[in-house]
């Protein structure tokens, strides 16, 4: 925090999903509290009553917001809860001999409320300096680089990962094809909205939650790289599947991050060439992971790679929607996406320090010709300075149907 | 928005688990975006390119980021991102004629970014004035009543989560008993944490999230309202068990809320004293809800039945762990708790309109007995005037088991 220049930091919240207050309690089901960390101070954590349970449970020090007595402080305040709010953080402040220096905020809440909120909070403490950017910063830099807990908490969310991926692969492959079709035993076509609903349902068995759901698009929708894929499409031989799979923990933990591309029965011609480009800058993009490097470089090099053979890049045309269209990597543990990211023009903030989580993902997109493939895994620069997939599944493109 | 003095409403974030940008967009697997809805015109989502096939699937009119030239605006800035989304803020408002006036913001966000880059676009915008709590008010004034589409799909997810409560029922009356415990077939205790990650994946099969996790707590922990029980406590016959479950839609959308309590094998008598006292008070509140009465009335009328049975509430004392500890209800939508909720001094926000969807859940709790009991059901106030619950389960405190 002294490299940040601050003197305390407060997280607002739900202790679940929201990965600022999950990274400093441990995780728990506080529905709405606050933590505060003053510099060289064990952080407090203020509650409400009905959840003094499970504040308990955290381990950390308390405090009870009733002790403030909400409901004077909303009459005094003429029934303005923003006031009333600051009044009541005015309070807890004093309680905890934070009376002036930079309080950086962070934590999930509303957009809106927050502007409103510590706009107020602001005026009222001229002694205290809010800085809306410091906390996050810190903190995204601290979880840039995982302790083994962090890094067996992702490996076994791996673990589940490719669980379910192979359960997803024998389900497809076990389907009947009738006019390039897949059928299942009822007759009927499989339809993408039913294999979401399989994954939803091997991923509770096996314990992981699935927030920000599933990407599993065919057809156009795989040459789109956020496309989510269309529920009703049905799933045919020879078409490129993107399937990528994001789960975390119950209750908002960690995550992992895993891309395959699939062609039912046989692969055509024009699929083969795109995957046997992406297989190969995935591959030296891989091999390139060095601790300390820059990841820009590896953005740099997939350019690089995928230029040469011909595709059209986002280094040459940022806005181009045909070829290599995204980053090649990012962070991955309380969020999906968080530090360090593979920007081309990458500084201090984006290097692979060891003890870094992150993803390797090229792609190629071509919505004309409705082709999309994307490969990627999940790698931990070890302290050793290798860098290891953390749940191995084999990146065949071809997956056999009866 | 002209009653609430709005030029415009700006709504930031994610397309799933975010209320205020689900209500607007009816939902979507957008991960970054921005609605902008200026008064008497139709919204506008801007989206990144990677998500414009999900952004199109919305049905508004829509516009890539991509073409503000990200990079070159935080070139511009020297690096500072917050600078960078102010300029593209300015030509994003630019585009769409929003030059002067009131903009509301809300959506999900960190808080400390909506604080740092919503003051910063406010010093760079003069002629505009952001508003940081009307847009919130007016989305949750909108929620507060649903339509019959609304409606249908809370009780969709009743139909779910009472299906669900039932199989949790089955499945401990389908155990056996010793020493007082419940035994698995493979003669091993079953745990609080088995029996909640069978919720989990029974939600998952009817195609349900639990994003919030479930309560699910017996002995002291049922005593404390919102604690969510100990992973590894065991269930013991004639311990009051509290039971709540509220999950949503895949995806992050309507909610349902239930709450039982049940004692398995057979109640003490002091367990059943209770449970006889909040029966009582949820069906005289269920009777007294009728459109346009201030919710704080329901309240108000279950203190006064908790205290004439002898039970302290939280009207003669706020800070009361004992007895009535609670709100009698809340409303329940995109949001578990949202408006109108039950405040003693409630003004014309919390009136129970028709439409409004609420809960209605006294409780009362012992932490020194280790005693607690809650039932709670969602309840729509219908065009006709009636309430109804909009999903049926019997309120037996006893479950019998083997």
């Amino acid at each position: 925090m002294q490299s940040y220049n601050l003197d305390a930091l407060l997280v607002v919240g739900s202790g679940m999903h929201n990965p600022a207050m999950v990274y400093l309690t441990g995780g728990s089901s506080l529905t709405n509290a606050y933590l505060i960390k003053k510099v060289a101070s064990d952080p407090v954590l203020f509650h409400t009553s009905m959840e003094r349970g499970e504040a308990a449970r955290s381990g950390l020090n308390t405090k009870n917001l009733e002790e403030y007595h909400w409901d004077q402080l909303l009459e005094k305040a003429g029934g303005d809860r923003i006031q009333a709010t600051v009044s009541r953080f005015q309070l807890m402040f004093n309680d905890i001999g934070l009376t002036s220096g930079r309080v950086a905020v962070c934590g999930q809440s509303d957009a809106g409320l927050a502007f409103a909120l510590f706009s107020a909070l602001q005026a009222a403490l001229p002694d205290i300096k809010l800085d809306g950017e410091a906390g996050g910063k810190l903190l995204l830099a601290a979880m840039a680089t995982k302790d083994q807990t962090e890094v067996d908490r992702i490996r076994r969310m791996g673990q589940i990962t490719t669980g379910v991926v192979g359960q997803v692969a024998d389900f497809l492959s076990s389907q009947r094809v009738k006019d390039q079709v897949l059928i299942k035993s009822d007759g009927n076509p499989l339809t993408i909205g039913e294999v979401k609903r399989q994954i939803n349902l091997w991923l509770a068995e096996r314990q992981a939650e699935n927030p920000e759901g599933t990407i599993f698009s065919t057809g156009y929708d795989a040459a789109l790289p956020h496309s989510a894929g269309t529920d009703g499409d049905l799933l045919r031989t020879g078409q490129t599947i993107i399937f990528d799979i994001y789960p975390c923990e119950v209750g908002g933990g960690y995550f992992y991050d895993l891309t395959r591309t699939w062609c039912l029965g046989y692969a055509p011609d024009e699929a083969l060439a795109l995957y046997e480009d992406v297989l190969d800058v995935y591959h030296q993009v891989a091999h390139s992971l060095r601790p300390s490097m820059p990841f820009g470089k590896c953005q740099e090099l997939a350019c690089e790679l995928f230029s040469t053979r011909g595709h059209p890049t986002i280094r040459e045309d940022p806005l181009t929607l045909e070829g290599y269209v995204h980053g090649v990597g990012h962070g991955v543990g309380l969020h999906i996406h968080e530090n360090p990211f593979s920007r081309l023009k990458s500084g201090d903030k984006d290097r692979l320090e060891v003890g870094a989580v992150i993803t390797v993902e090229p792609g190629l997109y071509y919505p004309q010709r409705s082709l999309g493939v994307r490969l990627e895994d999940t790698f931990w620069i070890r302290p050793d300075g290798k860098a290891e997939v953390l749940a191995e599944y084999p990146h065949d493109l071809i997956l056999p149907v009866k």
